[in-house]
């Protein structure tokens, strides 16, 4: 296993087109697009690393995967009222499918359905509690306490979320937002902006690997048909209107972020983190999505067949 | 495994809500709807069925899993060109997507797809021997020569194919077509009237769940790694709007067919056909989908964890 | 002409379905559906009157007619550059189109595009200053001091106006904007709740119905050329997607207001207020339609034919 | 009167961009780029020609008008049930809308609604019978029984014809053709390869401008109020989504074709035929537009103001 990822991480080195940085949230824009990070977590504890796994990067849209764990095991199926779990077939921030269904987000991954998902939690609560508890969240599934969220990031955002702003008055207006617009809105920059490193990010997604239970600490965080059912959103919706083009690809449940981390699952069998900031045109790590098309290929792990 | 499939099959018996038999074809709305067929093969040639598993039924758009692995077998990669392989979050027979992307189809399990692929297959031949092509190819995966098309079906869709005749000439109108519109529909109509039973159809899938090998006669259909593409365009695409449903509740790759039937895979374990001639609102069957949903649950077989 | 207009008046006290009220606004909500008031202001100065024509009404966004003016007067066609001025084919508030077009109107007298007015008038200034600039224009046009904002409407307006507030931030995602999202909005809901009576609305509009010119003051509002092109846009697009019917059914540039108002205009020959506050399914008044289509009629002001 | 179209064809003929002729109809594509036409025919009998008036042009969608006329002749209101009056914000072929509308078109000048008019006139006849009563109607409006339908563009657009073929099927999958869509296209297909030359386009335009009634015959052709409704439809939707534009450059009623042609129309004042192959991005005839543009800003015959 070590053999196979320092091999891709070699690789990726070579490669001349590493993507571009996104450039929209200007804080992201600084980060060096030459990075490559790559950690495998394993149901019994092992953990393999190459490149610059320690490094800190913005799990941004990764932080999606966490808060509708979190959303499920707090309301159960009830958030579905709220949330489709459909592929949208649109961007990433798209507003057009939710004029045409009157507010309700096609899945919990999109922009939209994910703003959703921050009212949900937060059940009349302060962002600041909201946080608190979604950090402690991410912190327990991680096993590792000293996570935590990067502030400038978090104002960048909100100093250039009109889109999502639009998402959330959007919905707002059809009266399906149980707390004020823009509480929602500063839950959700501040999830977005939790800062990981691959180590910590591919110990945190062991419990979709693991049948809902951390393995680690033998604690259940979800139950199994759960974390099988985030496992399929991950892979139907994960990477926005790429999730086609991942799934024929990777062939793995994998939720993506625009700051060049994506988390993928091979159930039973491994917590994958890549990073790398470069994008493709939309919106998905170019380097990491070429690494786990390698990692699958090499290992047999898609679900799709060996 | 046999008792497990016999229990589902009582089940089923037992459900008062069987769905609605689809209307718009006149000769698959003469189905009765209280049938159920079942049959789960195994990689090592074992069949199980339950139901009325010898009754023909009216495969539809399930031939699109043949006829794409035929076109892929026939032009590789280059289909893409023409057919995308993304999800389109629309219904199998809308036209809204194809006028935002020039007349290219999200991917080719919707109709607008499906028909592309009969144009990319028929490469300037006349519609009977493409059929006899397909025809052929599907008694060879099968493994049975008395499998043939029901002209009546035919005739039928070809009467009340509005709808589609309008995706062929919007495609056409981007100058896509290499054959006549109405040749590529004869052939679309013709190939959706395959008539299968549960047994014919699940054998004919086990090429999918082996890595590409049919393992009765074992000949190699397609490679392994198109064979994982198959499933992962199946899993994505394969239900149209109700594909983020299936994949939530059944967790396989699966291919309807407004004709009640369905084809899932458990990649490396099992192919199995399903049928049911009540569909859901969205037009997939509604007994089958329970069917399925049932056995994943008792097998552990989804790909999304046991 | 007191005749025709008295028998109009008299007409419409008969009808049973006078439309429903606007319920979105809450302020809004709490008027009266039976009331109804016409006045018909000549160039030469004759006014004639019917109904409560001295009541005063939320003129909602009769209002964006002014500030087009007002803009077009202050920056002239370079506005263009940042709305359009084709029919939308959509709601008054939809957001489809903005996301097809890159955040560009199609019009300014949808939302959108009466935000985006709203914007270009402030010119770096703060709210108060637009609003008072405002307020000035429309006094001058209606020769009467008198005229004033309605605070509490304004304020009910900020408080359900999460769809403009969408609309807003979603055209400031693109970059367009010169001013904070929060000001433009205050000043759009503050224009929007101007309070004026049939009478005053009569005589504000001269202006467009008298080449550019003031017929009471004699001083030019705005160019001939301007004054036929806002006639153009307010027949094009002055009563969003019941624009069509409305230039069927009446035949005149008119503007409608969600509180119940319209303001057509009859060039060369009268400028019409109606006003009645009960709307049809689409959000313009429902008797006020009425009534003007029975004036054409009898006064051949139709600008189609006699 | 001559002075100003003779000055209009002068400042014509010294245009460097005359815009692109039509190329996706081959038949059209053949027609000389730099011809220019104008005619303005007066209801008291007088006609003023400038340029090759008498050079045959194919009307293309200038024959929506007639056929909109005819089917309001012969079946009245009730066409409005099949087709609806608005703008659709739309290009002239789209089929979006009619996907979200069900299949009934916005109105009778974009290519879908003008093909459901062409089945609703034919009312179980055959398309020659229905073509032999369009062209004596045609022939009767413009006094000139010459008037023939060009068989070479006919073909043409036939063999070029999916995109329309494609919206017609579309229509009759609702079961909303009463003819079958091979015989409505052809209807329709031949009507828009009527040839006339301006002078006799101007004629025939004459029953608008003049409340209904043929000003040369004495005929009526139609109702006042007719009349006018076609006006309003006309300005609101003639120039597909250019029709704002029109309306802001020219203030005319108007209807133009792919084959150059404009018939625009002034209410009690003239019908005014200008002919240019070369079109704007839209579809419409550039210089026709431009000298339209100069004719109302001259003759202050714009409906919107002197």
């Amino acid at each position: 296993m070590q053999n196979i990822i320092d091999d891709i991480a070699a690789q990726m080195a070579l490669m001349s087109d590493k993507g571009k940085v996104a450039s929209y949230i200007p804080q992201l824009a600084c980060v060096k697009s030459d990075q490559f990070a790559m950690s495998i977590a394993l149901p019994n504890g092992e953990i393999y690393n190459a490149g610059c796994a320690q490094t800190l990067f913005s799990i941004q849209s990764i932080s999606k995967v966490f808060t509708l764990t979190l959303a499920l095991g707090k309301l159960g199926e009830s958030i579905w009222n709220r949330v489709g779990r459909e592929p949208s077939g649109d961007p990433f921030n798209s507003i057009v499918q939710l004029e045409h269904e009157q507010g309700k987000p096609r899945n919990p991954f999109i922009n939209a359905g994910a703003i959703a998902i921050a009212d949900i939690i937060m059940q009349g609560h302060q962002p600041k509690e909201t946080l608190a508890e979604i950090l402690q969240f991410v912190r327990f599934v991680a096993n590792d306490d000293s996570i935590a969220i990067d502030e400038k990031v978090a104002r960048s955002e909100h100093e250039t979320g009109d889109r999502n702003a639009s998402l959330a008055h959007f919905m707002a207006s059809f009266g399906h937002f149980q707390n004020p617009v823009s509480a929602v809105l500063g839950t959700y920059f501040h999830h977005c902006s939790i800062a990981m490193n691959t180590m910590q990010l591919a110990t945190a997604g062991l419990y979709l690997a693991n049948n809902g239970i951390n393995p680690l600490t033998g604690y259940p965080v979800i139950s199994a048909k759960r974390a099988k059912r985030i496992n399929a959103l991950m892979l139907m919706c994960g990477h926005y209107d790429g999730s086609g083009e991942f799934a024929f690809r990777v062939g793995l449940p994998g939720k993506s972020g625009v700051g060049g981390g994506i988390l993928a699952i091979a159930p039973g069998k491994a917590s994958i983190a890549v990073w790398s900031p470069g994008l493709d045109t939309i919106g998905n790590s170019k380097l990491g999505t070429l690494a786990l098309e390698m990692l699958t290929q090499q290992t047999g792990w898609s679900v799709f067949g060996d």
